[in-house]
């Protein structure tokens, strides 16, 4: 992946183009999947080091390769490059299309499969994947691999519960105002993976979770649904939920009868935070936010620039976001705070546009749309919003820039940035002004990233 | 003024509290009215000194004060104790309730008017300004002081146009989606003070004028509708915004004819840059958001904070806001980035609140409403937000302190964030548990203060 030359294009009017194109470009090789897991997953002759953690290979009748991501195929080919042909064999389900001219041996299989909504094949991989890690035992160990869309791409719904159950469920839910996390408890416990019981399936092989984390914060009982990890939830919790948001009616009744089951005690419980299987677990992030952020911080320094990490939390409305950020580029415009030119203020996270008009464009895209008429006049400052996997919403871009010049360019083509922004339109503020940022599919996702530059 | 105790008071369960309450006392401090103006007018013998230039008092056969604003008093007090009997005569206008007990002599008179719908008092206090500057020559020296309102309490509109027109013709722009921008280009030319012209009354004596800023940003033109300082707008202009609007019809036909004689050239414009007036004006800002969140700043830094101002700047949604803040909060809580504890990270500005409830609360209050649960768990963290007049929104509160304990002491007690987020009803979320920030009015407005802590 070298996405160097595109950025310096997209940011060409810059006059620091190609410098702010080397920062991000340095970002996103720290979360390029195969660098990442190269980066925690060492070989030392017979020794296998996972970060603090060394296994000697010796010990292992076999090494076993799982995982689901749109990243799956490259950190698995990684993971062949660390262990050679000690890897016995694998199952690694990528999103359709995403399956590409392999370096893998033939004993790991790759499957392609839905996303966002899941469907058959990835029903059938993942209980390959199940299969595969019941006849695992103590002499084996077993590297899985979790990056962006494992949900979906490894589903394995309880007995007697169909994929249409579980998608009904969850747009009932939806619309009911339940959050993420009561969505999730009724996720992990009606399907055989999710909240931990991967690494169930896996005991008592050792198990090495490598994960590159698209969801903010990197939780790790959120991300793909923490198959590695304790879960906190319980199915007593999952039937309170059905039952506090009063939607028990519009739930099949082979879903209730499975959770009253499991509350009776007469289902397994996903596993717990304490229970021995843990003790042979580790999960390691790879990727996150934060490792982008960090090496485009490193990178920033390197180049001479004063340089924050503001935020990887960054959450809410782009078109707020925007406005807050534009009010700290401001403040190091005019009063040289929080930090004094040459600056390079990097936030992280991911927010979200609420569609009231039928535009094109993307969270990015909008976040810094929103900025032109505060950034209006300002001298060498610039706004730059990325999708760390190059695609911002339904757009063929991967985020904008605006600078204090953007405000008069826009206007002498007669764009004025309140109607695009009225119309959720970003995409066309920013087509005919060139000042779209497109890299292409970067086949990794960390989020976003916003670089405020004051040069 | 002193709110140290009573801050210190509110944030009683914090065991930094004090210090807190020192730093927030110190911003207050700086923006007193009363200091404010001795900061920056000095008296040395004869001279006169205002920031950078000087008066020789012997050169001047009376020195006259005029003003308008909610810390009107306060502010001629101090020009009076440094001026003393130098001070010929005067008249300020402050919001009806604002008048006090006075140091002043008799011939400075404080007339109490309508805030913020302007009132025949206010009218007939500025017209009455209006005959003491057209009095005035070059021998004298006129001192203006602007404060929060002061647009509203020095109102004088054009011949033949009602306060009820003026009222009126707001609400018609407002409705109709003008920017303030937009609605001031019309105020101003529709006025018989603002925009400029009350430098032109003065004119040629020599003015000063010492603004304590309640505006954003401290846009000279737009506090108090400029005063003293040049318009940018034209009758012209001001006919064309009700065209682009297309509410002429909604405008009675004085409005109309006025703006058009004066667009024909047979009413003077308002005092455009460049024009003989300005050159014996000067623009002092004595006092805004700045000012404060500096005086913080230093304070946090003597206490040996790590310390930043992220924005003088800050607008947008209170609840959108808060998030962002919170985003940053935890960043330092847990990665030491942008600065390591302990910390103290500074924003000022002013948010918005879109009411959706019924509740009672406030800007200040809602934004840190919205950061409860994002700073759940999080220990030694500290999220401030106070109202610097003392009043945040309709309540009796300034502001509100949230910490990492926040919600599990309000689950508790039974109160869900969320829902108290719903209804607009920050007030009565943090009433019970203590929370609340109550200084009581500190007759000064320079905005709204937010501090981080992690310490």
């Amino acid at each position: 992946m070298d996405t160097t030359q595109l950025i310096t294009q997209s940011l060409r009017q810059l006059n620091f183009g190609k410098q702010s194109a080397g920062i991000m470009q340095a970002a996103l090789i720290a979360v390029d999947p195969r660098a990442a897991v190269l980066k925690h997953l060492i070989r030392d002759g017979e020794f296998l080091k996972a970060d603090g953690f060394v296994y000697n290979l010796d010990d292992f009748s076999r090494v076993i390769l799982v995982g689901a991501g749109k990243a799956g195929q490259p950190m698995a080919e990684a993971v062949y490059q660390v262990l050679g042909d000690k890897l016995e064999t694998g199952i690694v389900v990528v999103k359709g299309g995403y399956k590409s001219q392999s370096e893998l041996p033939g004993k790991v299989q790759v499957h392609e499969a839905g996303h966002p909504i899941p469907d058959a094949e990835g029903v059938a991989a993942a209980l390959k994947i199940i299969r595969l890690l019941e006849q695992t035992d103590e002499n084996d160990l077993v590297i899985s691999l979790i990056s962006g869309g494992g949900s979906a791409l490894m589903t394995s719904p309880v007995e007697g519960i169909s994929l249409e159950d579980l998608q009904n469920l969850t747009q009932v839910l939806l619309d009911s105002g339940a959050n993420i996390n009561e969505i999730n408890a009724l996720r992990k416990h009606l399907d055989r993976i999710k909240g931990g019981q991967l690494a169930r399936y896996a005991y008592p092989s050792k198990m090495i979770n490598l994960i590159l984390s698209d969801v903010v914060g990197d939780p790790l009982d959120v991300i793909a649904s923490g198959p590695s990890v304790p879960d906190g939830s319980t199915f007593a919790e999952a039937l309170a939920i059905l039952e506090k948001y009063q939607i028990k009616h519009r739930i099949p009744t082979t879903v209730l009868e499975y959770l009253q089951l499991g509350a009776d005690g007469l289902r397994p419980e996903t596993p717990k935070f304490g229970e021995a299987i843990f003790s042979s677990v580790i999960n390691i992030i790879v990727g996150s936010n934060r490792t982008a952020s960090q090496a485009a911080f490193n990178q920033a320094i390197k180049d001479g620039f004063n340089t924050l990490v503001l935020s990887n939390f960054l959450q809410g409305e782009a078109r707020q976001a925007g406005k807050f950020l534009a009010a700290i580029l401001k403040q190091v415009a005019l009063y040289d705070q929080p930090i004094s030119r040459p600056a390079c203020i990097i936030a992280g996270g991911e927010t979200t546009v609420i569609i009231q008009g039928e535009g094109l464009g993307g969270r990015n895209q909008e976040l810094v749309l929103s900025a032109v008429t505060d950034l209006q006049g300002l001298t060498r400052v610039a706004m730059i919003s990325l999708a760390t996997d190059g695609g911002d919403g339904p757009s063929d871009a991967a985020g904008a820039v605006v600078t204090g010049e953007t405000y008069q360019r826009a206007l002498s083509l007669g764009l004025l940035p309140e109607s695009f922004l009225k119309r959720n339109d970003a995409y066309n503020f920013f087509e005919p002004l060139g000042d779209l940022i497109k890299t292409g599919p970067t086949q990794t996702n960390v989020n976003d990233l916003i670089f405020l530059f004051a040069y």
